[in-house]
């Protein structure tokens, strides 16, 4: 593995994937997208094709697609391009990941699958191993998302001792609520300089007391930029005002949740701050009702323009 | 949609995927395995690709070449190749619909997908029914599977209706516990002569008395001789008998589960019992350990030659 | 153990407790409640303080004025009363099963503490047989209900042996849907002539197959009559009536979950039904809207009027 | 409600409750575990009778008797004794919170009823406000615990208006790992002085920089000491020195969740580190193999010797 891995840190955003009216790919709208995060957002990095891009709903043909119309239009643009891999079916994940090296990725992403669910961490170790073969030069994180997946066993126990398994490694995208876990993530990681991002947007304050060096999420795609402005706060020690900006978001997500916040309303809700047509979602996503995607968005304009 | 549909009854095998020693699909062993179910286990029809057969770790590419070979060797052998046709993406979903219905299969069934979730049966039946109309003439089956996809609504709900927006609707394989929700789908399908096939094995009697037509099981591999001499006392209205073959069998599930029974567990059994080379299971799943199918398959063959 | 035990079967109602307007229990309505189960419903034999009487909502006090109270209107007339002395503390159970024994009553039933769970089999056992030894003349039941409780390991595993802890025990009310379970009970219940009592009532049909000797249930308050047709229907092999019977019962079911069906629901639907003022439910439990109930328990008078 | 009402901060002592070789209440052991508590662990407030202090184990009785003793023992020595009044009946609740005024406890705490449970947060605010009639001059306090009773709703929604229904309500015990619902606690309890205490000890930090006023824990019974350390650490801006005193209790925690950590061993654990004997657990709870429970003293005694 490459000795030049640029660390993963900061705000990343998950990205939706953009759908034609008639629930096709639409590749047109990437570039804007990028200007979009870069400019008004102030995001660097992406993470596409994962649960926010509804990757699982994506043929492995489109996906590959995405993957290289995002590192096309981002490159000289995005630090980083991270390609989400996982599937299912570890061929599929396999073809993806030696797709994405052969399109210039910065790293590859791999969920556990969630139908068979591995038995224990070592099982999951194998499997994410057997499809890092398949792109030995990428740095590999490990998706951590139990909510969605199932998979509940501590990432920590999947962390350890993957170094010697797995040479690519780089890191984890941790998306859940066990602090303990994640503090053990952190703890393991800082002696191989990996990275652990986090993935609950609404709680990234207590992640970062603990030690992230990041966060993947998709929030981030409309209003990364006041988050920043939290990482800076926490970063000078001045926790009245994270704690503050954090509360704000807090807000708007239980706003969003009490209203029934899933991809499809997310989705929705990124056309309407971004102007950007990020389009439907896909079966079995249902178009969310835009009046509750507005009342969401003007919540979050508003935050915007408070900060 | 044809009038011809012939009703899907009685004991049905959810087949395994042969692989072969490097987790290569193996078409080799079909012809065996379908002379084998016929002569051993007088078992006339399958159910392929779902959950037993592993469908959701195999690519779309490997799922039409066992479809492919099941009809090929079937024809003529078997009364019904059912083709299981779920997936996360629809799109996959759609491309396996189109070919099962050009290789010549019987019927498609769908399991809802599982990581984004229908959020509620109209959005199931609206991406049931877009799969449907890859494959418009041939008979769609519903698989409902709870436990393993999480999508807990009453399968009565998605039935209830169905047939005005899918007019090649067929039935339901119910695996689940809920009594229930299985009265109300045959009570329902009574008057469109569809198929309610329960899919719990250890179960089968409560689903009988209920007025289940028939069964999709992985038992039925390996004890579906013995099974059907059960359906055959609980139609002479012997329950004494009926009751005590399901006691037997539900003995060596108990005894299994107490092991560890997962469909790599399973899998291993099927190759003990019959002689059959399945091969190992792919990952997420691990091979099982031999001793434990043997202890498993000596209960299995003690159970068959009792009868 | 006395040998003259009764073995307990056929129907049994699972009694709601009566409060006054105020809150309080209000004791002057169990002479007419016995009466009317005896007449209108053709049930001779209950369950008190369990779930459906809001049992783990009454003080240690209430309940033995309930029991007290059950047992003398009853006697003469009912055949059976059950109480059930379950609690979260083995203090209560052990106080409210000397207590039984004290007053007469037929038999005690236990469930599992659900706060604190027992780590197994045995140790549920063990925590059964402790209150047991405080009542060692009366016929002890498990009462299995992991919906509520969460404690979710066989029954079966809890009956294994338990004679030989245990002189008094005489079976369990099953309340599950795992029919596996339930088979093997009734299974290991044959050689101890222990009584298996189904719980579900909407899916008895279903536990009759396999063997059951009874059920205990709160619908058989309000429609046992209807339900000792399809008990009666069963046993003559007429499948078709029993089902049809079924089905019926598994309909107001549904309808009364769509709405909204808990015990509150249940027990103000019983006070419409009968005619008898069971008065509100006790908090954490809410008022039923009396629409609600008044919906439900048209669709219970129409089934009556059917039969 | 008083207006001299002191501020509930900083580390609480969820108490464990002695008892005898023969399972009752050991009384003798209070007075030389609140000595332990102060002077060896710098512990100033207890909370008694909840979950740790098997609360829902004993009976009503027990639980006035341990109250009367804590209070009794602890005057002039501690600061706040809160007493748990948690139970699934109201009327036990009631009683409890009538005694505990009598006896001169510092406030009240009730959880959530978890085999009945209210069907929203205005339900549990009925139920909290018809205990806190009992005792309307002592601080009560919610004990949020969804892991263990099943309720999940925000406690937020909760506390939302609830100084309207309750006067006497003065925070929260917040034993969850979803910090979006505790920022929100803590938010709307700024403009009530009210007292948001955590109740995950191994990810404390992530709650103090939410701003949570304080923590109650088991753990802080045998390693409050090293504990306040940190809540130090953190107040002076020392987030690696907070960081890695949180990583070492996370190790811990760990170490004793793969032993299989519940309150049984926890309750040795504390006998093993402290010399003072807690006795066994009462059913359903089994006693703790001693080498386990030594194993993890070991661990926690050289977490105290190395700060």
């Amino acid at each position: 593995m490459s000795r030049s891995v640029k660390k993963l840190t900061g705000l990343v955003a998950a990205t939706f994937t953009p759908l034609t009216a008639e629930g096709e790919i639409n590749l047109s709208v990437i570039g804007p997208y990028i200007d979009y995060l870069i400019e008004k957002q102030n995001i660097k990095s992406v993470f596409i094709n994962g649960t926010t891009g509804e990757g699982s709903s994506l043929s492995v043909e489109e996906r590959k697609q995405l993957a290289g119309a995002w590192c096309q239009y981002g490159r000289g643009k995005l630090e980083q391009v991270i390609v989400h891999v996982g599937c299912l079916s570890i061929k599929d994940c396999q073809e993806l990941a030696r797709h994405a090296a052969s399109i210039g990725a910065d790293g590859i992403a791999v969920t556990s699958p969630s139908y068979f669910k591995p038995i224990n961490a070592d099982a999951l170790k194998l499997f994410i191993k057997e499809v890092s073969i398949f792109a030995p030069d990428l740095p590999m994180y490990y998706y951590h998302l139990p909510s969605m997946t199932g998979v509940a066993f501590d990432a920590a126990d999947v962390l350890n001792g993957i170094e010697q398994v797995i040479p690519s490694f780089q890191g984890v995208k941790y998306t859940g609520t066990d602090l303990r876990d994640l503090g053990q993530c952190v703890s393991y990681s800082q002696s191989h300089n990996w990275s652990v991002l986090f993935g609950v947007d609404e709680q990234l304050l207590g992640a970062l007391v603990l030690g992230a060096h990041g966060a993947v999420g998709s929030t981030y795609n409309y209003f990364g930029r006041v988050v920043n402005q939290m990482l800076a706060a926490f970063d000078d020690g001045n926790h009245m005002q994270a704690r503050a900006l954090q509360f704000e978001s807090m807000e708007i997500i239980t706003f969003a949740k009490n209203l029934g916040f899933d991809v499809a309303v997310n989705k929705q809700v990124m056309s309407e701050v971004s102007g950007l047509a990020m389009g439907p979602p896909r079966l079995p996503l249902l178009p969310c009702p835009v009046l509750k995607a507005q009342a969401i968005a003007q919540k979050i304009k508003d935050f915007s323009q408070g900060h």
